[in-house]
């Protein structure tokens, strides 16, 4: 079998648990932040939606499946296709979710994240960082081994922003094949003028980062780390979840914590995945799904850089290649999953 | 160590779970058909406030403990205390639930019961024991023994109607000293009038009984019941969680099921716990949590009938058994935690 997860993961969990942080920001609707979703409209259903699709491979709560203004589908397709074929039991956690799913989940409360321009971010950010923390110490008795991944539209934005609160000079990926770098930074300059700090401001207090110019998935993984001390920790995402291992290592959160994505994401130019998990002192692993082997056009061009993680994906396909599924078989599955979800009648 | 629990519980679990549904119905806001939360206003709140108690000891979205008419403290803590020494953790569950902890739960949707006199008590049935049932099969995969018990005021009144509906001539219990079975008589002979309905005319069809005169914790422990298969499930209440074992056995739901409760329940003249529980051929347990020791009068009261259960209370002090804590060492804690429980600031 040819070898698609680098370096290897070598834990073989018992019981393990894949959960997937969802959440809205006001920050994902400004125009052209964000690619999950077609409109920034539709943005605030995309995380619920996702959510749906994993749970059941059917949508209700949105009028059509999520995907990128390309026409890529939602990345979701491929972490319901790993979970599918491990029977590895998946769990949703709602924090500050304004558009809730219809499947059962796990509720921190919250509200949306604000515009980080425009005013504090997330005002409730001890809260839920509490409230995941007391989740995960219930999740530590059960599970031996705990991924968390994430749905939130504009989350690459407020990453970048928190990186900068802590003085990390980095750069973000995007789920668009095209970078809108500049975008990004013009709207994490105008934050940290609004919020009046500079570059590394923050680096003591990590919490008041998010709390400024953050979004409300950040204290929930943030919680999570901490409550789930003692289990395997896997952050499932691109530069998001690195941006959450910044803030860990700066508050001291310890344990067995690591980062899994995909090849799409180490191998994006424009952003600085490796430099940032490297500054952690975590280890990462990366996949390689293989989707140019797809048989439909708009989950090809994912090897191209379109959408490139999300919803946990790249680490949903490292559970599933530790669990002998091949490349082959989970492209395969992935298709079927696309082509067989149900969406609402029109 | 004196026996407390009967007959022996011998299986020993590695990984328990203790679940609690909290639900709101109209039906509990009848006067004087509950004794949960000191007037039908507040009786919405007294779900999300028991699990507050048992989560964190604190308090928060209802402005004082949640108690019976007579001063009896809510139940939830013998089950804090119970869960505190062992450490097993807790998750509850809202289904149907109006008003939402500050805590983090599992979220499976679905509107407040109506009240059973007036309209079909939960139209959302169904999705709400699809939603069970898939977090059940999840869970399946974490615990090798789940606990379920329940927080709903008024639901003793809907376990009555559900089990004329399945053809049961049984009696249930009360969170009163004096069980007001007239009064419970009269609204469920109204309801089955409005509903169309006469006893057993809804034994082949269960789920219609629950749709309407029951509540949406029935569909919520139906579902995970199901989705459990393959765990050991031990519903934790009276004769509410007696009437899910009759719902239970008219669907034909397989596996290793049984019921704990309290001695009070087994003891109440008034209700037919035994008899409903023995017609469904489930095995049942009961502990005598020996609350009389209680160095507080209105926890006290409960060895005299007050209360009786709740919040799987019979569960969880039966777990703490299992666990070698000591009925003494059970009390001393419930008093502690009455005495520390954090309340809103008026």
């Amino acid at each position: 079998m040819q070898k698609w997860i680098f370096p290897d993961f070598e834990f073989r969990p018992q019981r393990p648990l894949f959960l997937c942080i969802i959440s809205n920001t006001d920050t994902g609707k400004i125009p052209g932040i964000s690619a999950a979703g077609t409109s920034p409209a539709l943005t605030d259903y995309t995380p619920g939606a996702d959510a749906e699709l994993v749970e059941t491979n059917k949508i209700v709560t949105m009028p059509e499946l999520p995907e990128a203004p390309g026409g890529s589908p939602t990345p979701a397709i491929v972490t319901r296709a790993a979970l599918n074929l491990t029977g590895i039991p998946s769990l949703f956690v709602a924090s500050g979710l304004r558009k809730k799913p219809a499947i059962p989940y796990a509720e921190l409360g919250g509200s949306a994240g604000n515009d980080i321009r425009k005013c504090i971010a997330v005002p409730e950010t001890q809260a839920l960082y509490e409230n995941a923390m007391l989740l995960g110490k219930k999740l530590s008795r059960l599970s031996d081994c705990v991924f968390i991944g994430e749905s939130i539209a504009g989350g690459t934005t407020t990453a970048l922003a928190v990186l900068k609160a802590l003085g990390y000079n980095a750069n973000v990926s995007s789920s668009f094949a095209s970078n809108p770098t500049e975008l990004k930074a013009g709207v994490v300059e105008e934050a940290m003028k609004r919020a009046g700090i500079k570059d590394g401001d923050l680096k003591k207090d990590p919490l008041a980062a998010v709390r400024e110019v953050g979004d409300p998935m950040m204290p929930a993984a943030l919680g999570l780390m901490r409550g789930l001390k003692g289990t395997k920790v896997v952050l499932a995402g691109g530069t998001q979840m690195a941006a959450v291992l910044a803030l860990g290592k700066a508050m001291e959160i310890e344990g067995d914590i690591s980062i899994a994505t995909t090849k799409y994401i180490v191998e994006d130019k424009s952003a600085s995945f490796r430099e940032i998990v490297e500054a952690t002192g975590r280890p990462y692993y990366y996949v390689d799904p293989g989707l140019e082997m797809s048989k439909i056009p708009p989950v090809q061009i994912y090897a191209k850089g379109y959408v490139k993680e999300g919803v946990g994906m790249g680490g949903a396909a490292l559970l599933a290649g530790i669990y002998g599924v091949t490349r082959e078989k989970l492209v395969e599955e992935t298709d079927r999953v696309l082509m067989t979800v149900e969406l609402p009648k029109k």
